[in-house]
């Protein structure tokens, strides 16, 4: 039987899915946890619901590539190396060079790696990963799913900074968005929901996880995203700021000695957002059960962030037929999407209480709402899955 | 005849006028322009139109107050020193200590000096020039009118910005907005426009200058604003690239090689906004007529960004009775005003294109346009006026 596998690794983890070719089913999933940092584990979880995890070394991708085919082997979900038919990975930066997917070989590789400047973390781990493949499996189809390539539908408008055009012009200075995987499956099935042709929808979704962002969707396409040149911008996340006035970080850095410029991004990326606003935690969850009155305010915030985002996308494309929540906050979290929601309430949405505190999938507004409401939990992986099969011609 | 003094000055420029207490009438009016640089000038404006304009020396603030207090009487408008009977100054930042304007004397004097670390060019400039009116006029209440006043009745979750918390109880470090002089005018006189108490108004203010803001006024108090800590932030302007992912400034840093963050915010402040996008100029009005691409790039982008504002402010107020638009751009430029009328056409605009080519004062929408757009051209010389009569009790 014809397996695709799908990669979703970061900088220092790897997720992945083993799928049917034939019925897009999951025959195996888990995670390689804390690549390179002491105490890394690996699981897997079977068709069966079979749970299995170890600690185990993983100083790098390629030792992770190596254990999942040996625990696929090992655990009797392959017999042979050659079920796998094609790989797909998620690449975080694609850069202006990866306007969709793409088969990647050894002759394109290399523009993987000339994007680090633009993901310094991930894009060397991932491409590295991809490497180790290459060299196991040398006949198999690898092809690089890239997070940004969904958002290179944005016109100049909304892609270019008001900063001096030549940053454009000679370093691509611009911005890129991420999540654009996760949106480009939402959507889909938000139009699918709706009844509807993609073509004819427009769409805000709220990818809401440790990392968040809004995007607006029109006619398919992506029309304007939160994050920027890189994910830092856009709403409050985990512990990312989002959009900030550069001018308090000159302020601040004088305040506290800061020189360097990439301390203050350092502050920026891993102690702010809700972990800076509430001195307790990064995760939504933890926000909710604290009384304390800063966890008030991160939560209040989140939400505040996200309405400016809705609102400014609804405005730009001159209405919107839905908001679209995903991804763990998104799915889960009934509390900020009737706040997003019923902020909305103006514009005539008619917002379903009972299916927003009871559902994690489908509508949160009435039937006669005019402005939908919909939970859609994503699956990058299956869209990694589908690419796979599109590129390389696998059906 | 009594009379008051509204000095509105800026790091390099000192602007004036003097009313007559007894009906706000401008009895004379002008600028000290380019105070302490080569090439300064000095100009009066008389109420029976003939105009005055020398270039003198001003190597400072204080010679700036002694030429207009002589040109004053050079000219007529006053016969004695002793007919001022009070002078109010617009003053930059208030920070939080200042949710008024406020009678300023030699016991409070230095708040405006210590304030100095939020607007370094214009607080102390500022500062000087109300000690000198306090040297030559040691009888007569001076009025500090504050830019950031009217917006620190913003909540907390609109002036924080999601960092660590300790950035805001250490240092003061949140939003501060500007412009809340003119927004406050120019809201007082939307309602009297709309026939309604202001209380009962949600309020759009686009302040389109060579600096631009756009605010939410709800309840006749600012909810939201677009400019932050400092001027910097928010819509795109003439110079200041409004708002910008801190990680693009960090690669931009990284490939031209600057190491100093300060250098990097000196670019966003002065080479960045219509001038960085279009590379020809800083005014709309050249940008308007020219042919070129970049000119009608930074044009389209300048639109958006008050759209992405205007379209945020909506939805976090829940809705909005009008947008006003003034100051330069705002009052002059019916191409901005319909390209962000026209996108909230979906919101039940009825847009009046008659109005808005031929008119630069009043409505520029249809009489039952469910939400308004109006044209009010501001005038903060006149609020300062008003608050100095209000504060020094001289009616």
């Amino acid at each position: 039987m014809d397996k695709i596998l799908a990669i979703n690794s970061g900088s220092s983890s790897f997720k992945y899915k083993l799928f049917s070719l034939a019925d897009e089913s999951v025959l195996a999933s888990g995670l390689g946890d804390r690549i390179g940092i002491d105490g890394s584990t690996f699981s897997m979880k079977l068709a069966d619901g079979t749970k299995h995890e170890v600690e185990v070394d993983l100083p790098n991708q390629e030792v992770a590539v190596q254990t999942l085919l040996d625990w696929l082997k090992e655990y009797g979900v392959i017999a042979d190396l050659k079920e796998i038919v094609g790989v797909g990975h998620r690449i975080v930066n694609g850069g202006e060079l990866f306007p969709d997917s793409a088969i990647i070989d050894k002759d394109n590789i290399h523009k993987v790696f000339d994007l680090t400047n633009y993901a310094p973390l991930h894009n060397p781990a991932e491409g590295r990963e991809i490497q180790a493949f290459m060299n196991i499996l040398p006949d198999v189809p690898q092809v690089g799913v890239f997070d940004t390539s969904f958002h290179q539908s944005m016109d100049e408008v909304h892609y270019i900074y008001s900063l001096p055009y030549e940053y454009y012009e000679k370093y691509k200075a611009r911005k890129y968005g991420a999540h654009g995987t996760s949106v480009r499956y939402v959507s889909g099935k938000a139009a699918e929901l709706l009844g509807k042709d993609l073509k004819d929808l427009k769409l805000v979704v709220c990818h809401l996880g440790s990392g968040a962002s809004v995007t607006a969707v029109k006619d398919g396409k992506c029309y304007d995203t939160s994050m920027g040149f890189s994910p830092l911008a856009g709403v409050t996340m985990g512990t990312r700021s989002g959009d900030v006035d550069p001018s308090v970080l000159q302020y601040i850095m004088k305040k506290e000695g800061i020189t360097d410029f990439n301390e203050m991004i350092d502050i920026l990326n891993h102690k702010s957002g809700l972990l800076g606003l509430s001195g307790i935690s990064s995760d939504m969850r933890d926000i909710r059960n604290s009384d304390d009155k800063r966890a008030r305010l991160a939560e209040a915030v989140f939400i505040n962030r996200v309405v400016r985002y809705v609102g400014s996308y609804i405005a730009e494309m001159g209405g919107a037929d839905a908001v679209v929540f995903t991804a763990g906050i998104g799915e889960h979290d009934d509390v900020v999407r009737e706040g997003v929601m019923k902020s909305l309430s103006f514009m005539g949405v008619d917002f379903d209480d009972a299916a927003n505190k009871a559902a994690n999938e489908g509508f949160i507004t009435k039937e006669d709402s005019k402005l939908a409401g919909l939970i859609i939990p994503t699956d990058e992986e299956l869209m990694i899955e589908r690419d796979v099969v599109r590129l390389a011609k696998l059906k």
